[in-house]
């Protein structure tokens, strides 16, 4: 079987270039060493291996299928289901108590990563669940978490997070479903309806757990009138289903293998629902995990150009094709289509892509857990403004460029890419999704450049300046790799002070490019990962029976990084230095 | 129904920026004018409203199916095939004595523009007939014609093109498929196989005619040993089967209505193929149909892209959602999406790329015409060679940037344009095939710069180049859209002087960056289809009673041209520049 991801980048990401064994500092992860992370990372491979994988092309062709108001999913997907929970991966980054691992995020996003790579449908499940249980545990009561949290963390019920209405999807400030309060404190009754629910029902868990926003009966109106609340699909304790009705199901472009459902929430008496933590401040709650929904999101879509990246790279290395161009003679034999220079850079460029991206999410999961365990305040609060700031560039460049990157991995593969027969064209369909989830990629440019930018008066850029700073002082790397990424840094800083002064005009010409400010900052972010790379790879070459091909291979993508994407830096700033705004000038009717 | 292309915007193109009536100035477009030709885009317009776009979905849905060796389409296609034949848009461009219309390629061209944005899949059944055809009129005997062509005029028999083999794709030169001498004069025994044959089997036509190319046994090696034969699925007079057998049916990411077959080719006696034309001719009368063919693909690609600017620009006009940035009241009703920067950002973006697009297509369609029709030696001389060099540009930008403006469409629509409720996620799978066919995007990198700029001494460039200077003296649109389009056609003159300086450093690094060097080419031209049609707009809103927001719309796209895609010219130069070669010295085991 083709490679899905590369474990030894993997574990180069980890253990040289990020060093999270070193999050051991920490009490909280006192017990864990490299060792203890390997042995997550392989067990993750082998149930990638053994039950996910194989299941990759028949969850895309056997879809879900809605009967008598229940999705039924691909059988197998029960087995793996259980397994998620048995094996502790739903809650294994909680405390012992909670019989939780302690284990850090950045490692569990890592191995997720894996997962995500083998079957991108089959993968969201577990980590929905995971997502639905943190906002119990951390905001909910004792009695909630107690009711809800210990069947959800060994597999027996999914979680799901119930967001977007009809009339309310990026401005979820519009949401509409309504909770009515009951006698029972903490009780209500919820009336509305919920779309695009991924997982909001399946036959492979025994009941479904919402963790819904609605707006309590006379709420104040936008974001601060919406509370969070537990709506089982059955009620636990009396085995009654509650009013959640499954009225749709999405038929979609791609991981066609996760359900995602249209819910009618109450359509008679309401539906039974459980405040979590205090009335209002749902939204509030829901955010908070939203690092995480987020830098996971990141994760799915650069899985899936890794997974891409290595079925392209094997059919390239195979399949032999045309000769060098200087070579003229026919009758010698065709050579594998890898040593063809275009395809090369096609190869390079998801190598760049994936690789330089997957290094910014973990780098990122990592101040994840830092910012949570650090108890030096001043450090604590450096690394979560830096966090908060890479937050919405490490969930949108990988995602946009996943696109690009897929597309690619299909090109290498020419007509044969297109065909059902190898598996890049449904990357290509899946990866598709992920400038949507989470917040499509306009609103991420409107949270960095409009908001993110201006926390705490500027300390997540002034964190990433120094940072950046300080690896370009300690970089060892070739110099013109180091010279190509200091141009790009300098232009980067030259286009944000530029765009920074447009403040003083109004929010429509400020914010205007926010997007392309996004795409700006995602370069600079993923160069800065190459230089780190590229500096560690230099160092290691220089030892003894160092592993030269992979380290060459290093320097080789960070040098490719720096003469094809450092670049688009160039275009990009040009267009934010102008003074001329087509996007607010064009009308409507004009079009 | 959501319209599926501008029909004001093709007739600008046709009748006010490229005034393509002036073709009946030569003898041949005699009979037509400008009605002639409204009427037959018209007549598309009909078939495209009535009988293709409502089997869009359902031709996606309900694939071809192949069962005893038989290759079954959607039941509806028949009538479609026939219709095309009977109405006479098969040989439209050919000559009267042959039953055709003498109508330009430019006008037959844009009515195909108009099918394919209706349905994709569908259209090309007619078109690939038209090409076969043309192969056999043009090259064949008097008897070959007799034969074959009356029943592909008039849609009983469907044509192809059947290039591909296992072990020859984009490398022609080895294909292996062989015939072998009968003692009947100009008819072979061809044994071999044929893969990804469009439409290379079907129920909906009483025959298939192979136009295909095959090696004559004992003939030279490489593409001077290539042969063109007409290859029937039935032989015509005696209604036997010939040993043409369809192997398998390709499942695909996109264009499902249209089936692509495997084909084994004479697995006993082999399949009686009668020549084409002179012996080892085969791919040169191939390659005559080159243009044709690549601008035909071109247009598939940016007539998907209207459709999906069509519909999410529907969309984007319906679908409430947000407020103005500075609007914070919230019982302010949700304004349509398309008020916000950034989705009309997506929408011109499409607007720019399909429009500029369409432009390129139908001027070098129009050179087609005028290269063949023209009497002037020295005019006919230039124009062929401005064709030559924008064939490669034509026919690849388009197809590139179909992805990105398709997938804009799908984030237009956010999670809605993920799911199949919508047509833009069946655009976007179906945009991803343009880059492979006919020549993959890295093809046509090697043809221009390895091979078209060298043509005529470099006519080509130079024609190009007097003709944007001419277009640049007489323009008197906004100066702001002038001058930034200058900076970037000379930032890319430089670009181009660069690389050909290259030239001496041996093929595979003049060659490295050839695909970099096309798309750069692809901006400058759409650019400069972008300051003709600011020209026009200027002019025409200048007059009494223009249509002021169509034209304000032109003109407004052209600047957005010209602020965001434009300087895309900076990043590739950047690149073109360097002397490093990553893309070279890249080891294969370093991936």
């Amino acid at each position: 079987m083709t490679p899905f991801y590369s474990k030894k980048d993997l574990f180069f990401q980890l253990f040289e270039h990020l060093g999270v064994e070193d999050l051991n500092r920490y009490p909280f992860f006192r017990d864990h060493n490299q060792e203890t992370f390997e042995l997550v990372l392989d067990a993750a491979e082998q149930i990638a291996n053994k039950s996910l994988r194989p299941l990759l092309t028949e969850m895309d062709r056997q879809e879900p299928i809605l009967e008598n108001g229940q999705i039924k999913i691909h059988p197998g997907m029960k087995a793996i289901v259980q397994q998620f929970g048995q094996d502790g991966w739903i809650n294994a980054t909680f405390p012992y108590e909670e019989g939780g691992q302690q284990l850090p995020w950045t490692i569990h996003l890592a191995a997720g990563y894996i997962l995500q790579a083998a079957n991108y449908s089959a993968s969201v499940f577990p980590f929905l669940t995971t997502g639905a249980a943190n906002l119990i545990r951390t905001f909910g009561s004792n009695e909630l978490i107690q009711r809800f949290t210990p069947s959800m963390y060994n597999g027996a019920w999914q979680g799901t997070m119930a967001l977007t209405e009809p009339d309310a999807g990026s401005s979820l400030s519009d949401l509409t479903t309504t909770a009515y309060p009951t006698s029972d404190s903490g009780v209500y009754r919820i009336k509305g309806q919920k779309i695009y629910i991924s997982c909001g029902d399946h036959d492979a868990c025994e009941n479904i757990i919402h963790l819904m926003l609605a707006r309590i009966e006379g709420a104040p109106a936008g974001t601060k009138g919406i509370s969070l609340f537990v709506v089982p699909k059955i009620i636990p304790e009396t085995g009654e289903a509650n009013e959640v009705f499954t009225e749709g199901l999405y038929h979609k472009m791609g991981y066609k293998g996760a359900p995602i459902a249209h819910l009618m929430i109450g359509s008679e008496k309401g539906a039974i629902g459980y405040l979590v933590g205090e009335e209002n401040h749902g939204l509030k709650y829901m955010f908070q995990m939203m690092n995480e929904a987020r830098i996971g999101v990141g994760m799915n879509a650069v899985a899936i150009a890794q997974a891409a990246f290595q079925s392209s790279l094997a059919y390239a290395k195979e399949r032999p094709q045309g000769r060098k161009l200087s070579e003229k003679d026919l009758s010698k034999p065709q050579i594998p289509i890898i040593q063809h220079a275009d395809v090369k850079r096609m190869l390079l460029f998801q190598k760049s892509i994936s690789e330089g991206s997957l290094a910014l999410l973990l780098f990122s999961s990592k101040l994840m857990d830092e910012s949570v365990h650090e108890s030096d305040l001043v450090t604590k609060k450096q690394k979560h403004a830096l966090l908060e700031l890479l937050t919405p560039i490490a969930k949108s460049y990988p995602s946009e460029m996943g696109i690009l990157s897929t597309s690619a991995a299909v090109q290498v593969l020419g007509g044969a890419g297109y065909t059902q027969d190898f598996p890049v064209e449904q990357y290509y369909r899946e990866a598709r999704i992920h400038p949507i989830h989470e917040g499509t990629t306009g609103i991420h440019g409107l949270d960095l450049l409009g908001r993110k930018i201006f926390l705490n008066d500027g300390l997540g850029w002034e964190v990433l300046y120094q940072y950046i700073e300080e690896d370009l002082a300690k970089y060892e790397g070739p110099e013109d790799i180091r010279a190509a990424f200091d141009e790009a840094w300098k232009e980067g800083q030259n286009a944000a002070a530029t765009i920074l002064q447009k403040a003083q005009e109004g929010p429509e010409k400020f914010l205007a490019d926010a997007t392309l400010f996004l795409e700006l900052c995602g370069i600079i972010c993923v160069g800065w990962m190459w230089i780190r790379q590229a500096h560690i790879a230099y160092i290691n070459l220089k030892k003894e029976n160092a592993n030269t091909a992979f380290f060459s291979g290093k320097i080789e993508t960070a040098r490719y990084f720096m003469e094809y994407e450092s670049p688009k830096i160039s275009a990009i700033s040009k267009r934010i230095h102008s003074a001329s705004y087509p996007t607010l000038d064009m009308r409507d009717y004009w079009f």
